[in-house]
């Protein structure tokens, strides 16, 4: 059933284009931090100096047309050593570790848009890092045509279409209705306050294995 | 049992480091070109344009320690897009393709050489690649000590100690000794002529499948 570590605090976000993970994500490390707790703040992919590069390869336009199973296997080398290098230790440290996108991203993007097996693709990601689970996803839920078209210029996944974007929307609802123990789901339409709020109210309990500076 | 194209002709050459590989490989490419065939010499990683990314990432030494599931990772990132987008047009078009390592040199030196479970390796190359098998795969086998130390610099993998090496010829001779009808096993220490004829006569009955210019 994976592995929840049992020092530190692993809090994922999770969801779409355009439904404020960025801003979550850095309102909850800016409360943490200002109630004293040891923060990380990271992304999925790019947190490492492989990461960076692999993001470099999968994102940018100039790659051209990736194979799914290339584009599969990039995403989860990215996610490995983000676990074995940033992950693993700062939560060995007693760290709240709040990450942008992790495994549910992989199995939405790749398993559920693409044409791989979304089994297969489980099983590529639990290996990659080692199972090892968020105690929390926030998955900020949102209809597709309400999360794109917010940039100018789209990347290589935000460019494919709506029924790709809308096969997504549904792994992620999927995911974390398999396991509510692990999942809060909002509405990301709400306010940013509203938002917030309701993921500080759900953060709050986990906090007991958290180290303070 | 895995897939073996039935146009084309697929030769890969395996083995631990400076058993002449290179030197063979090419010997069989100029060969098979003055018969008249249509030939690709590839390699692995490398032979795409991301194959080279990635190739750069796992083998600078500047890159520093990688997890080790990330370098199987990336190696098996670096296989699909080859299969991809290199092997299977070339085969499709009923070239001869002659490839310098493909997915043993992952399970030997990623699975036996590494502390991962040459079981997992096996499965994640295996699923990297479509499970495309080579008709042929050559194996260069030689005493590691007398591959190693032909090079002033060596690279990252090269650097490893013998054991690891040890361990890494050990898998290659066995993935060979449980499927004889795919494997011609030579031992490097014989004269490039007698290696390059050994291989010529085995790769001749292959070429029925062939185009010829």
């Amino acid at each position: 059933m994976g592995l929840y570590t049992d020092t530190g605090v692993f809090v994922c976000f999770e969801g779409g284009e355009g439904g404020g993970k960025s801003t979550q994500s850095q309102l909850l490390h800016e409360w943490l931090s200002g109630e004293g707790y040891q923060v990380l703040l990271t992304r999925q992919p790019g947190g490492t100096a492989v990461g960076q590069q692999v993001r470099s390869i999968v994102l940018s336009p100039e790659t051209g047309e990736l194979s799914h199973r290339t584009e599969a296997l990039l995403y989860a080398a990215d996610k490995a050593e983000h676990v074995d290098s940033v992950l693993l230790p700062a939560l060995g440290a007693g760290q709240v570790v709040v990450t942008d996108r992790y495994v549910d991203s992989a199995i939405a993007y790749q398993g559920s848009g693409r044409d791989l097996d979304p089994a297969e693709v489980t099983s590529l990601n639990r290996w990659a890092t080692g199972d090892l689970r968020p105690h929390l996803t926030v998955l900020l839920d949102l209809e597709p045509q309400h999360g794109l078209g917010r940039f100018a210029e789209r990347d290589r996944i935000e460019a494919e279409g709506e029924e790709f974007h809308q096969r997504v929307r549904a792994a992620f609802l999927e995911l974390a209705a398999a396991d509510p123990e692990h999942y809060l789901v909002l509405d990301a339409r709400g306010s940013i306050e509203e938002i917030a709020a309701a993921i500080r109210a759900r953060v709050t309990p986990l906090l007991g294995q958290a180290a303070r500076r």
